[in-house]
């Protein structure tokens, strides 16, 4: 395992304390606990945005919070929910007096454990709503089954923007789902990645092979086989994307080419021109390039292609600046 | 050689379609060539700031043209230097009246390539002044000798900034030097990459084995052996940094955790924890930590630690916003 830590069991919270020492003026914890991120810039009376889940992803999740973005996260272990106490602790701290959104990805353990935060809220006359991210197209057929990938960066930029424009819960709710409703992302893995803890990856890829479909915790995928080219594996994720979400010609997409953690810049942007080349053929329009590490799961070799079809008012969202110690958009 | 790519021979320019695809508002190419890399928001009467390298070390080195960066950028194949026609045409290009600083990597074909562009350019009555990054202090005795890594990122903020505020060539010179005097770094690799048109790694690391010193294309560094802790890692490092540059109790340092291109964000964290407890411990006050990817070895696994002395002066250049397609800072 070759890996720049003390200790396995210390992964989590070494890296938090790091990241609370670099960037004091942007973000705190609460409760005395390192795994209650909190916005140090609370904003009166906006509703607020909490999410969560398990380490080993950065920039998701904590990496979301700050300005027009996020106001809180629980954090958890490797690839582990955060618990409930730990979403009330960050809740109670970031509220400001127009209730809650929890934003997060469609995963058991944390729909279990935000579900059970919002109902100790509710014994504080505190409103907290739940949407989830279910973006990732080959999880699962259903779309209400869908494991949330590198997609909920669009619902975290709508709702974060509606937030900052002082919308109601309803209407914050409204623009997660807007987002939620027109964003759909297909993933792919050459390696897989090691959880500290347990020391040796929980599968294997040969030399020359790659899992298309497999989740950000290596889920399984729908194919494991030989590599293919960065033309091929754009053709068949748009392919499996459209297939999904038709977009017609003329109309607009935001396109974020997505890397798991081990995957080069230089090869998004490989990809990234596969992908166009394609949509330029189908005259679809890209309004925003997002290349880069969003959604990551370690050092995993692999990317990710999210599409979001745009209109005028998620266009103006979607351009609204944001600053995070990891996101910043000027 | 698990990648995202077409054919090893198509990396450079793919990526570089990727790149112009993605972001035509702000980059744009010349001589019809995509490898002489251009702002696409000249400023007259500015400065011009170009720099050069091979690819496979996003974002360095065209990650950094932008606002109130660089202007320029010659692009070389992966590890190769840019041509000297390929730099000529880049600066014909953004020389916007004021002149023009090359600001690159001490690298011999680099040198000589920038040096024959500056000797063209003096044909047409254009003054080109040169500057080269060193900051690896593992990598020579002899201050002069040391090869460029992550530590140009100071370099080039500082520059930019003080061309953004108008300086003149000289000024703008003065200030790279100045923030190259007062910036070091040390860098450690767990893994090898990968040349596409290799197609293998040019050396070995075992399983449990990792390289202090090691430089960005896999130049060998001071020793091998069994992984460090991210305690120790950070420790030796600074010892290393401050034995060559010491900084006073009560003296401020910004600080870049960079990571090598594998490494999780997570890690780089960890790393930077460790450092900011020894930091503490001797009372060097931490002005700015960055972490993140600044200067990559394509999928090498790996980190590098530079340290910069602030001012007020190199403080406000700092601070200065800045936005590229690669590096946004609000």
């Amino acid at each position: 395992m070759k890996k720049i830590i003390n200790a396995p069991e210390a992964y989590t919270d070494d890296m938090l304390r790091g990241i609370y020492a670099a960037h004091p003026d942007e973000v705190k914890y609460v409760a005395d606990d390192l795994r209650c991120y909190c916005t140090a810039k609370k904003k009166p009376g906006k509703v607020a945005i909490i999410t969560g889940g398990g380490t080993g992803h950065l920039p998701l999740f904590l990496g979301y919070v700050g300005e027009n973005l996020l106001d809180g996260c629980g954090v958890g272990g490797v690839f582990q929910s955060p618990s409930s106490e730990q979403i009330y602790n960050v809740s109670k701290e970031v509220e400001a007096g127009a209730g809650i959104l929890y934003l997060y990805g469609n995963y058991t353990g944390d729909i279990m454990n935000f579900d059970m935060a919002a109902e100790m809220l509710e014994m504080d006359d505190i409103v907290a709503k739940s949407i989830v991210g279910a973006d990732d197209v080959n999880s699962n057929a259903n779309p209400d089954a869908r494991r949330g990938v590198a997609g909920i960066f669009f619902m975290y930029k709508c709702a974060g923007a509606k937030a900052a424009e002082m919308g109601t819960l309803d209407e914050v709710l409204a623009a997660a789902q807007k987002a939620k409703d027109n964003t759909r992302t297909v993933g792919f893995a050459l390696t897989p990645c090691i959880i500290p803890e347990v020391g040796h990856s929980n599968f294997k890829l040969k030399d020359d092979e790659m899992a298309m479909g497999m989740g950000i915790h290596g889920e399984p995928g729908v194919w494991n086989g030989p590599i293919k080219t960065a033309d091929e594996l754009a053709k068949e994720s748009l392919d499996t994307l459209l297939g999904d979400m038709p977009v017609a010609s003329g109309e607009e997409i935001c396109v974020l080419i997505n890397g798991l953690g081990a995957t080069s810049v230089e090869e998004l942007y490989i990809l990234s021109g596969s992908l166009r080349k394609l949509l330029d053929e189908k005259g679809i329009k890209v309004y925003k390039t997002y290349v880069g590490e969003y959604a990551t799961s370690m050092e995993m070799a692999g990317a990710s292609i999210s599409i979001c079809k745009v209109d005028a008012e998620m266009k103006k969202w979607i351009d609204m600046p944001v600053k995070t110690p990891f996101i910043t958009q000027a």
